[in-house]
């Protein structure tokens, strides 16, 4: 998956350390505003028993609103966010008041990507929500730390181990009866776009940044869903290059359902929603579930698994671990803006040549 | 899945309440005896944290070994157990020091199918152990009931909801990067095939019985790995009658590795274990994924689908009411002997005409 890409507005100072852990960058995306926190209703924050640290929760009308709730690292994504939003997602799909689900972020966007920094502090919250792992468990910061170590050789199945976990919550959104509806704004890059895609359907805003630059270097794409959703020949233009798409770009490509302008997002998403919200759960349940099963008959499993091992073999070759060493001595900002700057699409740029 | 079917020493009386809540029965097999719990090693019971209550789980010499415990209901299988067996497996599956599970079952056989009497239990149970699932979930015992009364128009997407959930759990066996071996002594039916078929390697005692008699009515294969286990036209052989197999025929029909006699079931089991304890962990995992992936790409994830719709499908026919009217007037047991008298099969009996 590979870190961030995004528009950054904060420094990465905090990223060296993390580096060694093996995790990834988010770059920042400093500052508050309002990401897409739905409408009040009753708090439903105590999904599966458990306080949520990372999200916020609610439902109302029939929906169910989970907000990517880190809005001072770009809502990176740390193993306790993905752990949390397996929990809430299944809650919601148990809830026979939520029939459809809307994902978004707060703050300047909807997700920079995995962050690196907190990753090991994410772990070790897990560990406490669900129990202690056992010990050299793969997920353990310290197992994942020492299998990105250049100087060993490195387990590429407990590398899978880990990250396959990490499609597995990214693919609760995808497996859900329930529909998922994503509403992008300001950027959603790297592991931001496995969110998005394994969602149902994309809103996004015309001015936002999509994309998965890490393409370039430590990362190849785990949920992979890029020639599901607009072909081989456009996710190739996409991937052989890390480019992105600006949101009114998506809709064109096919990535996304609808691209209105950033102050309009919130009102279509909702228009979007209340419409799905009209329809029975079951015939939901069975439109979703009839074509997720072309998806998979199309051979998603296989694609997710090769691309989860290519993830792992990228964060391994010379040119991984020469990225690695980058974030570690310059922090992740600059490893990422000297990753992106030869290509000309630095921050919240979408230029592709 | 459906209930039993496998042999019984004990009264099913506690039935009949459970019928209405819409279960499934599992003959019971009264009586102790030694199941297959593995040898000592640590205590690896902690499992996620939690205190076991159905199964036991322990550690040694690179074996992880889950023990069905539920003996005085031949193991049947409750929300709980399973809630317990994914939570299990995935513990064993962190664990570097597991290199192989063996699933067994304590007590006079491996496992009669779904407990029905115990089901509501379970559910509450599995409330506490991870939080209250959401008002009307459909998971819900009340729920279940409500969805099975033949006088209201039932609900085939809550049904789906529902059970589908316990395929996930049991795909945790087949989704493991671990090895998971299942030894079978005495029977092996309903539900209780799903843990078997979703292990990768069978070894079974020559005397035991194994089969689906659901299939008869009130049931259909949900986890459904029989054709990819057994080719279709002996998938169909067992499926279009509700006959079992011994032991032995399941070693001659390639659904089993191997079917010692009664008392060399551990020590054959123990050897085949220990030679794969031998292999790399890594290696294991790689095998395991490589050929998962072909029954994956044969098309495992629609039959499921279709065959988990079916078994809603099964609860709801005509024949599927009456088979559950009768368990709440007479008991499960004697339900299922009805049902499977006819075929001269009630009881251990393999007898296929």
């Amino acid at each position: 998956m590979g870190g961030g890409g995004a528009a950054s507005t904060g420094a990465d100072g905090a990223g060296a350390g993390g580096a060694g852990a093996g995790g990834r960058d988010a770059d920042r995306a400093d500052g508050a505003g309002a990401g897409g926190a739905g409408a009040g209703g009753r708090d439903a924050d105590r999904a599966a028993g458990a306080t949520l640290r990372t999200l916020r929760y609610t439902v109302a009308d029939g929906v169910g609103r989970i907000v990517l709730d880190r809005p001072e690292r770009g809502n990176g994504i740390t193993p306790l966010l993905l752990h949390e939003l397996e929990r809430t997602v299944e809650h919601a799909d148990l809830d026979p008041a939520v029939r459809v689900i809307v994902l978004s972020g707060a703050g300047t966007g909807f997700c920079g990507g995995y962050d690196l920094v907190e990753a090991a502090e994410g772990a070790a919250a897990v560990s406490e929500a669900v129990g202690a792992p056992p010990p050299g468990a793969p997920t353990e910061p310290a197992v994942i730390a020492r299998n990105h170590d250049p100087s060993r050789p490195w387990d590429p199945l407990a590398d899978h181990a880990m990250m396959s976990r990490n499609v597995r919550a990214f693919m609760s959104l995808f497996h859900a009866q329930t529909p998922v509806v994503c509403k992008v704004h300001g950027f959603c890059v790297a592991g931001g776009t496995d969110l998005a895609l394994c969602s149902d359907l994309l809103v996004i805003a015309a001015d936002a940044k999509i994309g998965y630059p890490p393409a370039r270097v430590w990362g190849s794409p785990t949920t992979a869903l890029w020639a599901d959703r607009i072909g081989a020949q456009r996710a190739k233009r996409l991937l052989f290059t890390g480019d992105c798409l600006s949101g009114s770009e998506a809709v064109e490509w096919g990535l996304a359902i609808e691209a209105p302008e950033p102050e309009r997002l919130d009102e279509r998403v909702e228009a979007l929603v209340q419409r799905i919200a009209r329809m029975p759960a079951s015939q939901l349940a069975m439109m979703k579930l009839l074509v997720n099963q072309q998806t998979m008959a199309q051979g998603l499993h296989a694609t997710q698994l090769i691309g989860t091992v290519f993830d792992g073999i990228a964060r391994h070759t010379d040119v991984g671990y020469a990225f690695q060493r980058r974030a570690a001595e310059a922090g992740f900002r600059t490893a990422v803006r000297e990753r992106d700057e030869p290509f000309g699409d630095a921050g919240l740029s979408t230029f592709k040549g």
